[in-house]
């Protein structure tokens, strides 16, 4: 086999076909910093969608953003948001409100048969999350998790030099993401520290990245988990701290992650295979510079990449795909994958013994 | 506290106090190609050993050795080692033969009275390895283990400033070692793919480095273990191919480990704090350069060195220890906690549980 050429042609935006028609309006839901400080920049930077709803636990904040955002018609309060209060002015929601209150957000939107974008991790449990893709499915509205990875060119690319072989057969995986959560958000008492609203922590809400990205990268699947936590700080007393785990993925593939939220802020994720190594580094943070190096046969090459906005990909893609009428491949059958994972990980960690990851139907 | 500098003042040799005086006359026990290429080329280009005895299976290669190596005098058989033949012409042993066989040469090298540089793994079992460890306490000689990152000078100046306060408190290391032993050998028979002569494969002869050079870099230990095996190809039919396993050492510091005797060859280790992040890669393959690259405060530093033999340096330490009359840190009971983690880590694998690491005396 001839060596892929890491600097060939590549189409940052392979998925775009469609010319953007008229944006799909957003209703945003939940507006933390991260909606308000990546999300709605990020819609308003982009091609196919507008926010032209905010909705917030409080109808002062919503005002707040609302003012803030030329697109913006409306500002719901969540009860007024149930209601089907201005469903006229949106085609679907972005979600972005503490995991375990994902599902009634989704399925007033799918009642109201609008599209939804959901933050990742899906919901707090698995059983949440199966009702929060049945909902859906039962209204036949489209569900895109919101895996900003999968549409990252950085990403993209080394999927593209995987699948031309350009580490051989994939063998090992290794991934890292990591941040300080209390420098981020400076209260013990946020909702990420609470198991009930959270599910967890460093696993379920950073851990996901390298897993999900993994199972993107080489179209694997998790079979079997071992994981571990660990909580020494005070304020993560409920939920892990920190987290280590192996995963076996189907093709005899082999995975080792490690999370925090509460360490020096970091990410990578390496792909070892019989002839090559890619290694993204840093890569899952949208602050960051991604780079991809790829190693094979003694010569070491780095690809770097003029950077773009993760989430204006994200949300241009989920907008392409409702004007294009296309199913987003990050779907929720997709995400209730990374959930079960998640789950077995927690209970091995709980158990300190291998569960396998249940197959289900998603 | 004041961030290190990474550029500050550092002496690769910080272990190095006497004057050379007249070299340390080594008998080399076992004539295999890393032995011819890396070992005995290192002993000569180093100021504290010389190579007086070579000893074989076969009198004919010991011959053959003799003749390339300017200081070496006697050629001799397993045989007439253990008869003590020329044991006056030697100060002491390198033993670098089939894991399983070390002990017997060691033993013999004790009897003599001669001090033992003995190879990684010490043994194939952590029996053998006790037993290795006793007669050389029982004769009053010193044994060090050739783990050869304890004076890899980017390791040394990573180790600095880790204890300086670089990545503040250590919280998550990952670690790899792979290559391709079929390439480097073309031998399906070779001993380390037999079980009774290697004690196991990637992770008894391999994923030892990652390992190892944790517990030198951090000063912590290994309380409890979760590994994995895999193996495809034919020839490692008995033995583990690849590895992936967890540690969960003192001081709330979790790892996560790879290894691979066939992969594309690569190595590195990472050691990740409250405060930054310290990347050693390539790090373990005497054929690479090494970097470390330092990850803090949002900035990112390479330290790129004047690249030693990592052989030269080990044979000048052991050879230095013994003319200054130190005892090598990196001794038989440091040695035999490697011993207990690996064994741990295969027995884990076979049951799919964490297993403790014996605490044993060492």
């Amino acid at each position: 086999m001839s060596v892929p050429d890491p600097f060939s042609e590549f189409t940052d935006r392979d998925w775009q076909t469609a010319d953007p028609g008229p944006p799909v309006r957003l209703a945003v839901i939940g507006l933390g910093w991260w909606v308000r400080e990546e999300a709605i920049p990020a819609i308003a930077a982009g091609e196919f969608c507008e926010t032209s709803v905010v909705v917030s636990s409080s109808r002062e904040k919503a005002e707040r953003v609302r003012d803030r955002t030329p697109t913006a018609e409306h500002a719901l309060t969540y009860g007024e948001y149930h209601d089907g209060v201005a469903a006229d002015v949106y085609d679907a929601v972005y979600v972005c409100t503490p995991n375990a209150t994902h599902l009634e957000y989704v399925e007033t939107a799918a009642e109201l048969g609008k599209a939804a974008l959901c933050e990742k991790p899906m919901e707090a449990s698995v059983e949440r999350a199966e009702r929060l893709v049945e909902v859906c499915e039962e209204h036949g509205v489209t569900l895109m998790i919101a895996y900003r990875m999968q549409t990252e060119p950085a990403v993209r690319r080394a999927r593209e030099l995987i699948r031309d072989g350009f580490v051989g057969d994939p063998i090992l995986v290794q991934g890292h993401m990591s941040d300080s959560l209390l420098e981020l958000i400076p209260d013990p008492d946020q909702w990420r520290l609470d198991p009930e609203l959270s599910g967890g922590c460093s696993l379920i809400d950073i851990g996901i990245y390298p897993l999900n990205t993994t199972r993107f990268l080489l179209d694997a699947e998790p079979v079997s988990v071992q994981g571990r936590t660990v909580s020494v700080h005070d304020a993560f007393s409920e939920v892990d701290e920190h987290v280590t785990f192996q995963v076996a993925f189907t093709d005899d593939v082999s995975a080792i992650y490690s999370a925090s939220h509460n360490a020096h802020g970091a990410s990578h994720l390496k792909v070892l295979g019989s002839e090559g190594e890619i290694t993204l580094e840093p890569v899952f943070f949208p602050w960051d510079d991604r780079e991809v190096v790829l190693r094979r046969g003694g010569t070491v090459d780095r690809i770097t990449f003029e950077q773009v906005d993760q989430m204006e990909e994200e949300f241009d893609y989920f907008g392409h795909c409702l004007r294009s009428g296309t199913e987003p491949t990050p779907d929720g059958r997709h995400g209730l994958r990374d959930m079960r994972t998640i789950e077995a990980v927690y209970e091995s960690a709980e158990e300190g013994r291998w569960r396998s990851v249940p197959a289900g139907d998603g």
